[in-house]
């Protein structure tokens, strides 16, 4: 069976695997190449570390769990280098192209999966999100995404980035599909997700107007059918608080877990990605152990205010897509305002569904569902029925 | 053993029951006029109801607990006539003094409970709370004070007012004995309550500046301590329309269950209590249909919230009791300001304490914790922890 042309440049290597009978029988998906396939040098979107790396021994759980359940693999997709990234960028093998808006970035780091969902070359792929890499591509394409509790889903035989923030991720062009993946993945039981609607002010008020304008008639129409939301101050410390804590978080780790392949191989990096990996490499400890009790405290506030079914509701992007023309002025300036949002849940551990909600002068922005940590399933649940809600399908 | 004379006119009537061995062994206490004791007339605050009545046959399972459990009955003290009123006010038995404010109401219905226990006659009390009438005392006289969890102690043997909205709930001087008495009385397990702390911002907007600004430096300890406030926007339809919905439901709920004991016996009533009855039994069908419809999105909205262990935090009262000369009109607006926050807890048929966390002007004003349906007992233990850290004892 021929694959349609990779008409995004999605793809970093098409090859088959799988394919047959099962929950996901009869769909066709793609792997970031971060996830290990056995017998294949695991790229991670740089050529370093393509050419340091020996093939991979054994095929990433994740991905077995995923053939086992019949779904056709049809290739590996394009990643941020080293999955630093949230525009999409990758100058090594070319950025992928967003199908919905083609003269803007596709958001990353997983790019090339949201491309190939995306573009329709697939029915689903397989990402990752440490910052934001899966819900922010998805809020760029108009897909849906999901962030996962962290821990939910094992990371062996994934490339690692920033272990206690890192997850695996996946997108889908509807609900019902992101949520019969979840129910391959996703461990059983777990909480609810019902509601209360908790609207964050502090991530309505971080986004652009233009996108808070866009998303609101969504959230209007879930709390016509869900219940009026409650207003919450989420974040006394400023959202900045929670980008700076995240930031350094990750920098830490991103250095305790790649510093010393760094250090042996003197790999080339491309713009921004550098920058991020100096930052990492120098970051004073005392910003990490700050990084650490901001984290502490948003799970302490978070986990319990939502185990009970509450479900947080905010834009999951504070812009559409930057223009591929955009400075790396702007590019940064976006970079910290979308990690302001994307860290509530990153911080606090929890499972976050983004909906194609709204568009702003037709490009897409997602509207972001987060719920109790292990309420993933009930999270994608909810996530359906607010997709009847929106007429999202 | 010689009882202390009653100097604030809190008692109906003085008989010592019970005293021995147990877990509140050594403790005096007292019960409002509308449980029964085999034997007695319950009263009920209103003369003709006692003249209608006959000895009740058995003693309320509730007060049998505390007996069983060594605490010395020495009395039964003076409520608000069918407890149906806010002030505290009795024109047939005569207004207990409010120890701590003796130009002021003590606040109802169970005034003379509280009056006993500010006064230092006995060592707790045990009230009734419907819309506020353990709370609103409790923030008036200077006590810590509890509502149950709608339905955790039996009602069994106390005049019922509207039993979808009824409790049994005790005064005390201090947070510990508070918890000793709710652990003889709350049945075991529940969830937790251990924050985080969620600020009802529109409870503190409906609270007179000077109680909020009394009230403020005790939030910021607690904050200090147990970590920061989220804020919440609860109700977007406005406390009033919960104050609305609220009363409606009393209403009803009053005429259904007195309207053919008052059409019997044409009992005469004190002012105000007479009006409320009036409104009562011309309550339009559509408000308390409207009623319910609140109440169910209130439960809907606050038990999933708080289950996991988040309390809201918010001025028990909005103002601090009102003097004994203010006007009816006066009287009217204090009790509708007051319903509008009493009815969060109310409707939600959520535990709710009181901590004397502050004064105005040398007047006691209350700072409240709301927990999650069933986490009384975590709720008495953190109002402790509270208590310690706001030098409370």
């Amino acid at each position: 069976m021929e694959l349609p042309q990779d008409s995004v440049g999605a793809f970093m290597t098409r090859d088959i695997r799988g394919g047959g009978a099962g929950p996901l029988g009869g769909l066709d998906w793609a792997a970031k190449d971060l996830f290990d396939l056995a017998g294949e040098v695991t790229g991670y979107g740089n050529p370093d570390w393509a050419r340091t790396h020996a093939p991979a021994a054994a095929t990433a759980p994740v991905v077995v769990a995923l053939l086992d359940a019949g779904a056709r693999l049809v290739g590996k997709t394009k990643t941020v280098e080293i999955a630093f990234g949230m525009t999409g960028e990758n100058v090594w093998y070319g950025t992928p192209r967003n199908p919905r808006a083609p003269d803007r970035f596709p958001g990353g780091s997983s790019c090339g999966s949201a491309a190939a969902v995306a573009s329709g070359l697939v029915d689903f792929a397989l990402g990752s999100d440490t910052g934001g890499s899966v819900r922010i591509p998805a809020s760029y394409c108009g897909l849906f995404g999901i962030r996962p509790s962290h821990g939910a889903i094992s990371l062996a035989g994934a490339c690692p980035l920033a272990p206690s923030l890192d997850t695996a991720g996946w997108f889908a062009r509807d609900a019902a599909l992101l949520e019969r993946v979840g129910a391959v993945l996703l461990p059983g039981g777990g909480g609810p997700a019902e509601g209360p609607l908790l609207r964050v002010e502090e991530a309505w008020a971080n986004a652009e107007p233009a996108v808070a304008a866009a998303l609101a008639p969504a959230l209007a129409r879930l709390e016509a059918s869900f219940g009026p939301a409650i207003g919450l101050a989420l974040a006394p410390e400023g959202l900045r608080a929670l980008q700076d804590a995240y930031r350094a978080l990750q920098s830490q780790e991103v250095w305790a877990c790649l510093g010393g392949w760094v250090n042996a191989t003197g790999p080339t990096f491309g713009p921004g990605v550098a920058e991020r990996f100096t930052v990492a490499r120098t970051l004073p400890e005392a910003e990490a152990l700050a990084g650490q009790v901001v984290r502490r405290r948003m799970q302490a506030r978070l986990r319990p205010l939502l185990v009970g079914g509450a479900v947080l509701v905010y834009p999951t992007s504070p812009c559409p897509a930057p223009l591929l023309a955009a400075s790396p002025a702007e590019q940064q300036r976006v970079r910290e305002a979308t990690l302001c949002v994307t860290a509530i849940a990153g911080l606090a551990g929890l499972p976050e569904v983004t909906l194609p909600a709204g568009t702003v002068a037709g490009v897409p922005v997602g509207l972001s569902l987060v719920g109790g940590l292990g309420c993933d399933r009930a999270l994608l649940g909810l996530a359906k029925r607010a997709a009847g809600v929106l007429g999202l399908g």
